[in-house]
């Protein structure tokens, strides 16, 4: 334990050392010579007026002529960073460059941090405003419910915006789910499904696994899903619930039973147990409560709720969590680069259900022949990235929110 | 004639092609390693929380260890754009992404353009609210007066915010002025000045040259100036200046004798003539009503007020335009670079008007023996950026406007 956390404390001391010799981690580069007079001519005026003058008869050609063809912003108010919190717009910068980082090695798309000082109720208005140098938009740690409602508002803005901690997550659940399903022989619209936490990921989840406000003739949504959040289950009868229109969503959504209680009392005779919440939370009698071979997905950070050799031990037969020390990292970078790349790639006008279903199939068939210790590809693979990517662009196309410039 | 057109074509045909090889000219590149899993986490989780926490406990720490160190944003609505006007948001990506570029070469500055797609009367407020990941914000092509009040918002929020346009033009005229008073012997407090335009450069220029808002010990101020505008000469008592704060403040701080009258009544007797305003508008007549040995700084893009020929045949003593084929280049890039490399070395808390000033000075003392051909130096050269950074961070630090981290 003493040895762990002398790790950690390196990885700190060393991280802040690299962030100060560097001040931070991304740059601004030129693509263009400019060594001339001549060079500047074209890069600047006069010869860019005509690129301007082009831009201004069709809006479009700003795909054609500029950076906005690879660019993405990555926006966050700092509400819900990794586990630190609310820390605001300035202590998030640095996670947001990190993430610059992942989509330029993973996806070669040039992604820049937008990190909003304060949220006002006007934030879906401002991400709009600042919307035409971007081709897409990366949504990043802002807390639920308000990251919810955000996405929402700018889904029509013409440009990709999707929340990465939300559907990210989900299109890697899902994926993970199919082939766990081949590797336990259970048929996806069988699974009954506890899902323990009920904030940005887990509403996510619950959405994409019960089609809720996808088109129901996509994807077959699996038999049903309990979910818990602090207070125990959540039940069409519980009170407050009218207050929180997403939970009261999944009230009217799941459960079909109605059952109340506890995690304990949800997961009994469950196939399938997805923790987006908090460590430990999860014990092994409750593994051993729930069907023969049960699946359990643990992706709290940074530790998960319930520790992966304990619910083997408890008779799990597939185990996830989202450390990459463990086998099946479910780790939604398995997702964001591939889906922005291949929509980036299509000039996509949003991402639809269709795209986000075809990511998820895309990372379940990477695994040729799923095993229990490995039903989803390693993170950091470029040709993961790659066929995502392709099949987001197919179905980009097939849905038609591809843009033709 | 129809040469230069021909090869005008060129250059816009050719642009065009650049800008659609490369989709724009600017790119995000990754300043530190990220080749296997431990500089993963030194670079984004877990070893990022150190940072991050670091930042919350205190936000001048985003200057330390984050990108905001060297970057500036390149904000515009564009509402003015070169000679093309109001074109919006995203036809002016184009011009933002290749001011980037000088930003990049002249003082390796990172600078990333954000376009604006609506004016909004909050535009002030959805400015500072992404100011977080920036170092400073440099303000282009937006329409006076809009530009003015925008500007004067932002002062106070911690970082440097300059309109280029402005303020760049101004110091890098008063540059040229100091130089031009030496070629013809002139005391720079004894000038009479005409100034025909009073858009955002015109009234930056005037500002400049009569200390309006500035401190009055910090330079001494021009004896007169006179203003006109598309209506001729602006005086306190020309109907309508009350609805246009900063006419307004032009008639009350300029035109000491209450002169009335066209351009051509204004220019008589002057010593100098600066315009910035639209082509051919000052004739050889005029030239030759001024003093003996005028000074004539036609600014107007593409074409100045009076063809430089024309003006010294006129009798013009030192002629400067805004076109590199002539001598005496007056152009804003001399300025701009320098003024904000200066800024972020000391990580500034704003621009003072101590830095615009020695800004303008080390320009004007760059040039040691000012020739009527040579007032200033030559655009695009990184030693004179140098120059200017060096002169406008001791002022910084002198006007107590360096942040200490």
């Amino acid at each position: 334990m003493k040895r762990r956390q002398q790790k950690k404390r390196d990885v700190f001391s060393e991280s802040l050392e690299l962030h100060e010799k560097f001040h931070g981690k991304i740059e601004v580069h030129s693509k263009v010579p400019l060594t001339n007079r001549r060079e500047l001519s074209l890069a600047y005026t006069p010869g860019v007026g005509a690129v301007c003058k082009a831009i201004y008869q069709n809006q479009n050609l700003a795909y054609k002529y500029t950076l906005k063809a690879n660019t993405i912003a990555i926006v966050t108010d700092g509400s819900r960073v990794l586990s630190l919190g609310n820390i605001g717009g300035y202590a998030a910068i640095p996670v947001m460059e990190g993430k610059a980082l992942l989509f330029k090695k993973l996806a070669d798309i040039d992604a820049f941090p937008i990190c909003f000082e304060n949220y006002h109720t006007e934030f879906a208005d401002e991400i709009k405003n600042i919307a035409p140098v971007f081709g897409g938009i990366a949504l990043e740690d802002i807390a639920a419910p308000k990251c919810f409602e955000i996405e929402e508002a700018l889904q029509d803005i013409g440009i990709p915006v999707m929340h990465d901690d939300q559907h990210g997550t989900a299109v890697v659940v899902l994926a993970a789910l199919l082939n766990a399903c081949k590797v336990t022989k259970r048929k996806f619209e069988d699974l009954n499904i506890v899902v323990c936490g009920s904030g940005a990921a887990g509403f996510a989840i619950i959405r994409m696994l019960k089609s809720i406000g996808y088109d129901p003739n996509l994807f077959p949504p699996v038999n049903d899903i309990i979910v818990c959040d602090s207070k125990g289950i959540i039940h069409r009868h519980r009170e407050g619930l009218y207050g929180n229109k997403y939970k009261f969503i999944m009230s009217e959504e799941t459960n079909k039973d109605g059952k109340t209680g506890t995690l304990a009392d949800a997961m009994q005779g469950a196939d399938v147990c997805i923790g987006v919440s908090v460590p430990d939370i999860i014990t092994p009698k409750m593994v051993r409560s729930m069907k023969k071979d049960p699946i359990i997905f643990a992706l709290a950070n940074p530790s998960p709720e319930i520790h992966p050799h304990d619910a083997l031990l408890a008779g799990a037969a597939v185990v996830g969590t989202g450390r990459s020390e463990f086998p099946n990292q479910i780790n939604y970078a398995l997702a964001f680069p591939g889906i922005f790349r291949g929509a980036l790639d299509v000039c996509a006008k949003r991402i639809s259900d269709e795209m986000k279903f075809a990511a998820a199939h895309a990372l379940a068939n990477y695994v040729k022949r799923p095993r229990k210790d490995r039903i989803l590809p390693r993170v950091l693979n470029r040709d993961v990235v790659k066929a995502v990517a392709q099949a987001v662009r197919e179905a980009a196309i097939s849905s038609g929110c591809a843009r033709t410039i």
